[in-house]
This record gives C-alpha cells, structure tokens and sequence, in this order.
C-alpha cells in the first residue's frame, strides 16, 4: 500500500514538482558562487518538496486563480533550507538525506550566512506576494522555528523530557512551518477566515503526524531507508515520543535500565536494538503511531468543507502518506 | 568640535531615544527567557541606535504624517543586533562595545539562532508596516550583508585586497543596512521615488563614511575609547583601506616590511604602532580620511532638495558626527 500511495500521489504532483524545481533553482540567485554551492548542495539533494506543493495545492483548493502559485511555493522550500542549514551546523549533524550535512564540506560560518541568506531570499519572494499577512506567517515562522530549537538544545541529554514538552518542541520545530505553507496559500487565495483556518489546523496536524511519523522511523527504519544511521537523535541526546511515553510508563526496574542504556555511549546497534524491544513491550511505538494517526485523521477533518477537487485528493493523500512511509 | 557636536545631536534626538529605548524593550517578546537573555546583553550595550534614529528622520524629512514612525525604527535596530550576533560568532570577535562578545558569554548555537529570533523579530514588525517594498528592502538587505560577510570571511588574512574589493565589502557590511534605514523612513512617508533616492543615497553615502571612519578608528583610537583592543581587524586578518591603499602605494622594500609585519602573528602594540607610523607616511590614513569625508559631504549634499526643517538638521549633523567621532 506504501509504495502505491507514493506513486500515486507523485503521478498527480509531477507536472507541479518539475516547475518548483526549476523556480527553485532560478530564485537562486546570489552573487556570491559559493553561496549558490552550499545551498545547493542541500536543495538539490532529493528533498520531497513537501511544503511547496503543500502550499500550491492549498492554494488551489482555495480557488487561487492568479499564475505565482509555482514562484511563491518557493518561499518554504528557501525557509526549510535555511533552518536545516542552521540545525545541521547548531546539532553538529554529520548527514542529511544520505549525504554528508553542508556544514562538514564548508566552513561552518559560511553555512550559517548561507542559511541568512536563503531566509533573506524566501523573503524577498514573500514581498512579491504583496500579501504582509504572508509576511507575518513567515517571521511567525521564524521566530517559533529559532525558539524551539534553543529549547531543544537546553533539553539535550535530559532523560526527564514531557509529554507535553515533547509537543510543544516539534509543534516550533515542524509543524509551525507546514502550518504556514498551508496558511499561506490560503492567504494568497483571499478566502474567508474561517477557510484559512481550515487550511491552518490542516498544516499543524499534518506537521505533527509527520514529525511523529519521522521520530519512529529513528526507531524503526534501516540506515539505508533513512539516510543516516537509526537511533541517531538519542544520540544526539534527543529523546522522542516512543521513549518518552516507555520511561514515564516504566516500572522502577525498566525505568532505571532505560536511563543506564541512554546514559552509555556506548550505543551500538545490539544495546539500541535491545532497548528497541523495550520500547515495544512499553507501548510506546504503538502509542506513537496511535497519536501520529490520529493527527492525521484530524487533518484529514480539517478539509472536509472544501468541495471534492484535485487539490483535495492531493493534501488527504498527503496525510495518509505522511504515516505511512517508510523514509 | 567633536564633543560639541555629539552633545549637539543627543540633545536634538533624546526626546526619540526615549521611546526607541522603550520600544526595543517591549517589542523583544519571546517565548524563551533565554532569548531574551542573549538578545539583550547585545541590544542593551550601549549602541548608538544610529540606525533607528535615521529611520525617523528620514520618514519625518519626508512629510511622514502617521504615529508608528518609533515602533517600525526598532526593526533596523533587531535586524542590525542580528547580524552582529552572527558576525562575532563567525568572527570568533571577543569583545563588542566593551563588553564580552555574547558567544563568549552563552553557547555558539543558542547565539546563532537568537539571531535568527531578532531577524525575525524584525520582519514581523516590517509586515505591519504594510509596506511589501519596506519588506523587500530588508531582504536586500540581508541578502546582502549575509554574501558581504561570506566573501569578507574568503578574503581573511590575504593581503592582496584591492580598493575596490574593499568598497564592496564594506557597502554590503555596513552602507546597504543604514541606506535601507533612511529608504525605509522614505517609503513609509509615501514620497515620489526621485525623494526616495535621495534618501537611499544619503544612506549609502552615510554608511561609507561611516564604515571608513571606523576602520581608521581600528588605528588611531585607544583601547578605552574603542571597548576593544586597536588594530582588532589586523588580527582577525583583515585588512582595511588605510592599509590596502598604503601598500598599493608603497615601493618594493616598504611593500616587503609590511607583509612581513602583517604574516608576524607577534602584533604587539609596538609592533602596531611601528606600522602605524608607516600608514602615516604613506598616506594611507591621509587618503582614507580624505575618502570618508567625500562621502559625509555627498551625503549632505543628497540632502539639498529638502526644506530646512528639524530631521534635516539633525540628518546632516549625523553626517558631519559620522567623520568626527572619536568612538
């Protein structure tokens, strides 16, 4: 069923996919050559897309009939490269998408003025729409994205992590932003408030299913499907929701064998596949996906006003994508 | 003179500083203590808040009529505590007006992204001005400084800098933000686009003058009039224009002993002041200060289809204090 959805929805999204990535290398346009390598080297490295075509579908659902759906998209493709650039750098992430993070190819000073500069560029794109309500979703944006990555930073290696600090840490991380994209195209369609909300709570629980969906897949998926190696946010010191839900669910006995495994370095792939099997017998995989399906559903919810349309089918097979992929 | 006329300027200003002080107080509303924390060990050092005072006078020069001339000022004031914040962590620079560098005070990647916090910051303030070219504007803006500093960082520790090179350099560091401060006040007062560009030139102008005057600070100040050692650029590499134009102008034996003195990581202050005594004589302070004082008067002179009024006096005493000022 996984590799049909995909195709499918990658059949429907072609024609739009092949314009977003010809605006996004032609908006790309900075002075400097090295500007252009470093972003690049992240832009052209296989990325799904998501936000833009996110964006030029909710666009359409709102009955968007202007032609800049295509150049606006742009705009969160730009910001998503400009915070992946500062995380990678501000984690010290080795890979991304299966290649080596920008940041150990260049200088990382110049990979964080690369970020300054995509975020500059998403913005001049932003002022095009002539739209400041747009304006106002990007700096949103970006001053939830910035906050709640210091926040994750100050909770680095802390193994007492909620719940609901857990939602409030990837709602800035990922949500605020596919938010916006839906938001956004909305915004540009000119529909009624309460349609651009739709959109709005459409963005945010898709964003939670993703990233939730993204955090099992630290758990769940092969090196090869994810890129990087498997458990690579606990060793980044990050715990998620699959971990967070077993440790507060835990005996004493579970509970203290967990905090010895994540306080060892030395996390191999025999000791990370044992505390996997702890975190099935926990619930706490099941729990996870249970809750990232259940934003999904809700985004699902979230279109139900909007007459049938292309569009529709596109963002509700999105969500049902969303849970059930497998990289 | 240079006394009289700071005094001159403080006391036409005060009554705005006030509430430019109060405003960057308020508008500094993130989630995260911490934010505000490094956010204001920057913001509240003593800057000159140069850039928010030329941005009301250069709205009120131009008939600007409405009340939000001192909220909309602070976003020039963010977006230049933004980049200061990125420079000094890709500059390693220790000290900033005297005080410890923030990046020394707080981790690296905490500073990056409150930076990326007051960007935004600004941007969200930038969309209620309704304004789409004032967002365009500061996109350039960053877009700009962002490449600046890139190509700045590529050029560290050559000594091959040419002038032109430089005036590049220092148009996108310093010239494109304080320009986009006085276009800024001029598209918000909804001038013709000839007064716009007299405003934009000042600017310019403004931020040349301004940024020579500093770099012949670098070698004529003392430690306590500059809040950080002299000749701090010369140690972190790079090399200004009292510098580039005496060694273009130096004979092959005056040539050698400078590019030795500069390869000798040994700076001391006699060293310094050995080579200080060469920039004398070969004219290179002479020429730059003959420069700086080029571009203070072509700024007053973009000044002259203005009426006689308060903000233009007080413009062009920021001209005159650009070339005179001892810090």
């Amino acid at each position: 069923m996984n590799k049909d959805l995909k195709t499918q929805i990658v059949d429907l999204v072609s024609p739009d996919l092949e314009k977003v990535e010809q605006a996004i290398k032609e908006n790309l346009s900075p002075h400097l050559d090295l500007v252009k390598q470093i972003a690049s080297h992240l832009l052209f490295s296989g990325g799904k897309r998501l936000r833009p075509l996110l964006f030029i579908h909710a666009a359409r659902l709102c009955g968007y009939k202007g032609k800049d759906e295509i150049l606006f998209s742009t705009i969160f493709e730009y910001l998503h490269a400009a915070t992946l650039l500062h995380d990678d750098v501000v984690d010290g992430a080795d890979m991304r998408r299966g290649r080596p993070a920008a940041h150990t190819c260049w200088p990382a000073p110049q990979v964080v003025l690369t970020g300054d500069f995509l975020l500059a560029r998403a913005l001049d794109i932003a002022a095009e729409t002539r739209e400041p309500r747009v304006i106002s979703v990007i700096a949103n944006i970006t001053q939830e994205m910035s906050q709640g990555e210091i926040d994750q930073l100050g909770k680095k290696g802390r193994t007492d992590v909620t719940e609901a600090q857990y939602l409030d840490i990837i709602e800035r991380k990922t949500a605020v932003l596919i938010q916006g994209a839906c938001q956004g195209g909305a915004i540009l369609a000119k529909v009624p408030r309460q349609k651009e909300n739709a959109l709005k709570s459409f963005g945010f629980h898709l964003g939670m299913a993703f990233q939730m969906a993204d955090d099992l897949l630290d758990y769940t998926a092969t090196a090869e499907q994810l890129g990087k190696n498997p458990g690579a946010d606990l060793r980044e010191g990050k715990l998620t929701l699959p971990l967070i839900y077993s440790l507060a669910k835990a005996g004493p006995e579970d509970q203290k064998w967990m905090e010895k495994r994540l306080s060892d370095p030395r996390f191999d792939a025999v000791r990370f596949s044992k505390l996997k099997e702890k975190l099935v017998a926990l619930k706490g995989i099941a729990y996870t996906q249970a809750k990232a399906k259940d934003h999904a559903a809700k985004a699902k919810n979230s279109l139900k006003g909007f007459d049938e349309s292309l569009s529709k089918t596109i963002l509700t097979y999105i969500a049902d994508y969303a849970i059930h992929r497998k990289v």
